[in-house]
């Protein structure tokens, strides 16, 4: 049988380590040449496979995909889009079956969170369905944790490394203002459904460096008056303190505190944003002087201070993600196996996508401390091998990370267009 | 003559590296025992002088001290306490020479911006006006860049290395989002009276690597129309666009666009924050999906990624303080003196307080492109050197930098209570 050619796309929100997942399975794939052909990416993810939009990375040097494993975004583009079943849109798994086979793709590698497991897991299916011979595998990222099986999900460590550090470091810029100024900081972070991310603000307190933290989880009904009480006694006691909010924190309704039915004079509605809302709630109530950030994008991004086990492990599942395929595996998912905490000792496993898709790992109860406002001494165990380890980007004379752009040369079209409704 | 003891104090907003200068003023003056008594510093600034509230620095360690190099915020606490003339308010004039005469003091180190400077001048004079000896110098120091006559301040180019890099990661982020997803990331950064901070952004394009950036400057009335104009040129040509803006941008009435009447649905007026009100101009003209983040206290922290050239100038001000006070001199300031450009050389020179104080610099209007909306070559040359270069903290098995939290051992009050109204 001739080599097959591998398809690899990245898929929905990017993290700073996903193209090291990128690197993993491209130099993987071009150790095994004798056994797989090009590696050819999807622009702007699964899209590009539906359209037949697909960028040929044997264009690219060795030299360039090496520089992905420390360049944050995704490189190839990543999109948004959720395959619907077969059953309700046969005629999109039909055109990936017809994209594969004009390019004689054997390997289909998906790289993303929950929903990406779950198209991987119907392309997966393709082989049986349709006859024609795909192997789907999966290759976990994101930066919510929130995928089952895996001890963690890469692209997670590096965001909880920037939001535990970006605490450390503002909560000693408040410390140093609160005599006559601010007293109250406000970090608002990501994690719409579950506080992984919230959660690491927590580890900026230490034994050696003792901090006035107080995290606000989704996975905790928000309460004002229980909340202000512990504004007030970590003011009283360190004369300042520090509150990393979840964008879902929500009431016992359920309503979101972002959702605060802001209006701006310009007459545009809903600004978003928890951080000026917690901010404006302690100043009004309290009358604490505050700051607030919102770090968005910036979290995902900072592939400056990425964590080095993220990197690592962002790598190896890509890595894996290979050798499953070359050992004939379909419908998998390279998993990150923790074998031993002290010392962080990990390994790479497998999951059956089946079990992956369409579940969503959540914090465990006994990670969120009674009062519902901090971490527990188990979370922190979790939590802190992740972050643990730096892997410096390497810099120009600019000042700044190279971060490579690669050509993202396209592949010449052998079939007719397909619309994609986006 | 016995050798006298040297008060230093920190004000104002801190920084990344202002703890660098202290490390230079404190290590300086250790090594020169003979001349130089203890330095002892102000507990929260010049309240510390105040209230004699003093900091004996002899009671740290060596090791302490050089920790306080890679140390971002206040590490003997500042403040926002600006005095008034000799005129308005003698008596607390009369207090700082009761303490320093007190405690033995002869040298009187005030690391600030421009508000400091003035305060250092006006104690520079007490030593005229009381016959008390004493040599006031002040150390430079402010985000802002805001200090005539030295090239730069020392706490600038870390804060401006850090929005360069986090524009050009977040630029990425958007890029591989752009096409089903986030079009325009908008990115809040200090700068209320002067857009230097907001010119960083312009940095994280280069000749090597080309990223659509939209800078909004305090310096240039904002335009709706103008702007959204270049909002649409910029992905109609690259599918996205960052938007760097200052906190300070304001319309041709004066108006700040932050203060955009807005109230949220607890009735608590004004949450401010001009990246939100921009995000949903963009959206509610254009149709652009959004992402929008605030920096605020994260990028002046952010010591893990600060610039190297940043933490030598703010070592090298603090030194050159101690020196010139063993010199004789009184009423000066050291000042970064740029010899060279290309390649970037810099020498320490000297300014006369009544030179520096009350005096503002602002950017050169031919570092403003034509069309108001980025930065120019001229400008460019000027920010690169500062922020060239990593000065990496060292990091502790918890994944975070080793910052030093010292005692701060109170000296023994010799003096009656006297209130400072804050």
């Amino acid at each position: 049988m001739a080599k097959k050619n591998a398809f690899y796309a990245q898929s929905g929100g990017v993290t700073a380590v996903i193209n090291a997942s990128a690197c993993g399975v491209i130099e993987t794939a071009r150790k095994n040449k004798d056994q797989i052909g090009k590696v050819y990416a999807g622009r702007n993810g699964i899209i590009g496979a539906l359209t037949e939009d697909l960028i040929d990375t044997s264009k690219e040097s060795a030299r360039t995909i090496a520089a992905l494993r420390h360049t944050p975004s995704g490189a190839f583009g990543s999109c948004r889009y959720k395959m619907k079943s077969l059953v309700d849109n046969r005629r999109e798994y039909e055109r990936l079956i017809e994209v594969f086979a004009a390019h004689n793709i054997g390997y289909f590698f998906y790289n993303g969170g929950g929903d990406s497991a779950d198209t991987c897991l119907k392309v997966s299916q393709l082989s049986k369905a349709t006859g024609y011979p795909i192997q789907a595998i999966h290759v976990p990222k994101t930066v919510d944790n929130d995928l089952p099986i895996t001890d963690n999900c890469p692209g997670f460590g590096s965001v909880a490394k920037y939001i535990a550090l970006s605490t450390k470091e503002a909560s000693f810029d408040v410390a140093s203002m609160c005599k006559t100024s601010t007293k109250v900081f406000v970090l608002e972070v990501m994690g719409r459904h579950a506080g992984w991310i919230a959660a690491a603000g927590g580890l900026a307190s230490t034994e050696d460096c003792d901090l006035p933290v107080i995290i606000l989880f989704p996975e905790v009904n928000f309460n004002q008056t229980k909340f202000l009480a512990q504004v007030k006694a970590k003011v009283k006691k360190y004369g300042y303190v520090s509150i990393v909010v979840s964008e879902g924190v929500h009431d016992r309704s359920g309503k979101f505190l972002a959702d605060a039915g802001t209006t701006d004079s310009f007459g545009h509605a809903q600004l978003g944003g928890v951080a000026p809302v917690i901010a404006n709630m302690v100043r009004a109530k309290l009358g604490y002087k505050y700051h607030w950030a919102v770090a968005d994008y910036l979290q995902r991004a900072a592939r400056h201070i990425s964590s080095k086990s993220d990197v690592e492990q962002a790598y190896a599942v890509g890595e894996a993600a290979v050798k499953l395929a070359l050992q004939g595996k379909n419908s998998v998912m390279p998993t990150i196996v923790r074998t031993s905490n002290s010392p962080y000792r990990w390994k790479i496993g497998e999951a059956k996508l089946s079990k992956v898709a369409n579940v969503e790992k959540m914090m465990p109860k006994n990670f969120i401390s009674k009062n519902g406002f901090g971490i527990t001494k188990k979370c922190r165990e979790y939590l802190e091998p992740l972050i643990r380890g730096e892997d410096y980007p390497p810099y120009g004379k600019d000042g700044l990370p190279k971060y490579v752009q690669p050509k993202n040369v396209g592949v010449k079209k052998k079939l007719k267009d397909f619309k994609v409704k986006l």
